[in-house]
């Protein structure tokens, strides 16, 4: 059947949709969601039907179409196309399966991913996989082909030979290792081609706090260079569309806030595997906040870090860490920075909880890869520290990268005061983040906190706790706003 | 903060829609799906927030609003008004339980319901809710609290005393044993107010088959009067929404073509409660094509709604029916009330499969409610069928509700012959359905198929199987393309 095309005038920035009126899909026996094949002159494409109610949007007799599908068909306003019900995906059935309790093989998980990749799934169906995988869990032999999949429907990054990584999977405040593990090991000599992701619900990622010194984003090509100039680099793995079926994933898992397992491990892994890694070290933080929330959960995840590494052919080591309150001073790109480049000079008000943490990861790593002595790896990663030799690596690493012009910190900021006198015996993580996140972190890259008082400190009625920094009042204003009702310190 | 309104000329038809341009958005710590709080003069109203990647659909600054949300503040294109982040509804968090595991409280089911009626909710976050339902299940007491809240979120009619219905779980095409049992039951003196679903993926539904003969939407108001004239109605539930989010959460099982157990027994429960029905008998029809395929899945569901249906102090009733092959000789709205017309009328050519089950249904809840003697209940059935009471009452029911104009059987019609001799040992009820759909039904109300051969009939090669009804020639070219590859019959 032919239908008059109306330009919707509004994009999806995935997802290809077309919209046809109420009574014209009943006609045809097409429902929401059902997929329908379009076709232009040589041009052809399959869209998910939406299904307008009203014909003031789309009438009887017209198809709406998103920006997307305008662009591929090529048609404008007016235009007649044609219109073919299409069945849907295959992987909507393996999802259906899932979802009935089945275990799933490396051939139907590719489909899915496959389909997510391509924006070929709605929004429901995404839902039912993330929600399926979640509660009916997903094997080990799932994870291994779910980790395959997102790797295989993505770019790669080859480096022969030994490759280093690590990770971190998150949520404690101004946890900014990386940027000092990176340089320690490739200073020792070693490859670590490090990816990293930008913030999506903290006060900066790896990639927004680097890019205060460097520039993070670039093709597959300039890192390749960087790597082989300098044996490192820290960029932001979006630009070159690694495993990108993950982050489509995350955005169905956000609205609940829930973290699938079997999505957490595949998304880790490919990440590593995508960039030829074959020797990975994982942080995880354990804590009431953070995603493992006790020794039982934490212990699991390293256990099933540990398993696929082995079946990926990846030596894994895990480490668990104190994830129950913030590292180093400074909360928010540049102030992350600043607390990673004094870490890295030596300067002796650096942040000792940070400085400490990342010679402890510098360390295990290069032991996971020399198979050297218990205690040699941290030597060797102080030794490489405090001999300036790191902070040389790190300004090679931003050379070759490209450096940035210096960014300012927030002009505007208000100081925190403790109202009791005692000690501090719990400092909230998502209260930190989320007053980091208001004051304008991560796109304002100056704006932030500093935190002077830390856990276990004592404190007086009145002393300063920290300092939220903005780049306008307006901003400032709503920081301030929050904190009226809890400063996400507890003294006692 | 103040942001100018565009006009997105789009209706969803139900949920409450905002979009932001992803800049404003991301500086206001905004997602996907995150409740924001609209203010306009003295209107208020919260929206779900969709995010716009390109600033043509929505630029910086500005605020596109779908026509559901123009209407209720009361703006137009370019009018400022202030947004306010507000949290997630509370039934959230709920759901975000239920997937962890947690057996919800009538409360929280209560939350979570209220939600759905009023569109308060996304669709991720509906099919998290069904999913969790669907893979941890619901437990008793879940399905009760999910009864109750299904009830009491909707209308509700009211009828004093010993109120008696039936239900079928569907499944079955030309299955229309309502309008004859209605009849007997009503002519022996019972109150049985009846109310009906349209079709949603099968070619006719009771409320669309008693269409083609009387009036069925109607108010409150006239229900109780047809009720109270003739002690019967077989009316549309739609149309005065009885348990209304019970098609709410059917659109997301759609998709994925499941049926979550707890939802389907609280749908039918609800239903059946909203209308004060205290004496209930229970269709399951048992085939591989239908919601329970084998006996273990009807005997199952059968203890379930025996359970529920006696904690909500009902007397239920469930009798397991052969639903492998379709009942009755006409499929689709006219022809089916045909077959429905002649078994009233006694007429020897009406079809004794509609005719059997029919009695047989109507004897059992005579059974329940009488107290009578295995048995006594078939006899007074068929007594009142065949003494003609029943098509007198059923006359009176249709001129109660208002008697419709007589419709057209479809003009345009071709013949289907078998392609060998044997015995037809399977009919597909998919395909029927799906043939019967294409030439127009529900819709198109003399659209369908009549059988001239059934299940167990033997069959030369070239007899007429059936013949398919459509009302454009146009229609019935697209049915003869689907059954270009098979015609749903089985003869061996």
């Amino acid at each position: 059947m032919k239908f008059r095309v109306k330009d919707m005038d509004i994009a999806t920035g995935g997802t290809l949709i077309a919209i046809l009126n109420e009574k014209d899909a009943h006609k045809l026996d097409l429902h929401s969601a059902d997929r329908i094949l379009l076709k232009h002159n040589s041009k052809s494409v399959t869209c998910i039907l939406d299904i307008s109610e009203s014909s003031k949007a789309v009438s009887e007799g017209s198809i709406g179409l998103f920006e997307e599908v305008l662009d591929r068909l090529n048609v404008k306003q007016g235009s007649l196309i044609e219109v073919k019900f299409t069945g849907k995906p295959e992987s909507v059935k393996h999802i259906r399966d899932k979802l009935l309790g089945k275990e799933l093989n490396p051939t139907e998980l590719y489909h899915i991913t496959d389909d997510i990749t391509h924006d070929r799934l709605t929004d429901i169906e995404k839902t039912y996989f993330v929600s399926a995988s979640f509660t009916n869990g997903l094997s080990v032999k799932e994870v291994i082909g779910l980790t395959k999949a997102m790797v295989h429907t993505g770019k790669m990054l080859k480096f022969p030979g030994i490759t280093l990584d690590k990770h971190c999977i998150g949520g404690v405040p101004g946890n900014r290792t990386t940027m000092i593990v990176v340089p320690i090991v490739a200073a020792a000599g070693y490859i670590i081609p490090k990816t990293s992701s930008r913030a999506i619900t903290s006060p900066a990622g790896t990639a927004d706090t680097m890019e205060c010194l460097a520039k993070v984003e670039m093709s597959e090509a300039k890192i390749k260079q960087v790597v082989k100039k300098t044996g490192a680099c820290i960029v932001h793995g979006g630009s070159i569309n690694l495993a990108p079926a993950d982050d489509k994933i995350i955005e169905v898992e956000h609205p609940l806030s829930i973290d699938a397992e079997g999505q957490l491990l595949a998304s880790v892994m490919a990440k590593k595997k995508s960039v030829s890694a074959n020797y990975v070290l994982i942080d995880i933080p354990m804590g009431k906040s953070v995603k493992a929330r006790n020794m039982k959960e934490a212990n699991h995840l390293k256990k099933m870090f540990e398993l696929i590494g082995r079946k990926l052919g990846m030596h894994v080591r895990v480490v668990i860490t104190d994830g129950s309150h913030p590292i180093g001073n400074g909360i928010g790109p540049l102030l992350e920075t600043e607390d990673v480049m004094a870490v890295l000079r030596n300067d002796p008000s650096a942040p000792r909880d940070l400085k400490e943490k990342s010679l402890m990861l510098a360390g295990l790593l290069l032991e996971l890869v020399c198979e050297c002595k218990k205690g040699d790896g941290l030597r060797k990663a102080t030794e490489i520290l405090e001999s300036g030799k790191a902070l040389e690596k790190m300004n090679r690493i931003i050379d070759a990268q490209g450096r940035q012009k210096k960014t300012e910190l927030g002009k505007h900021h208000f100081p925190v005061h403790s109202s009791k006198s005692g000690k501090i015996v719990e400092i909230d993580n998502d209260i930190i983040a989320k007053v980091a996140r208001i004051a304008g972190a991560p796109d304002d890259k100056g704006a932030g906190m500093y935190l002077t008082k830390k856990i276990n400190d004592s404190v007086k009625k009145g002393d300063l706790l920290y300092t939220v920094y903005a780049v306008s009042e307006f901003k400032l204003g709503l920081a301030k706003e929050f904190l009226h009702k809890n400063n996400g310190y507890m003294v006692r």
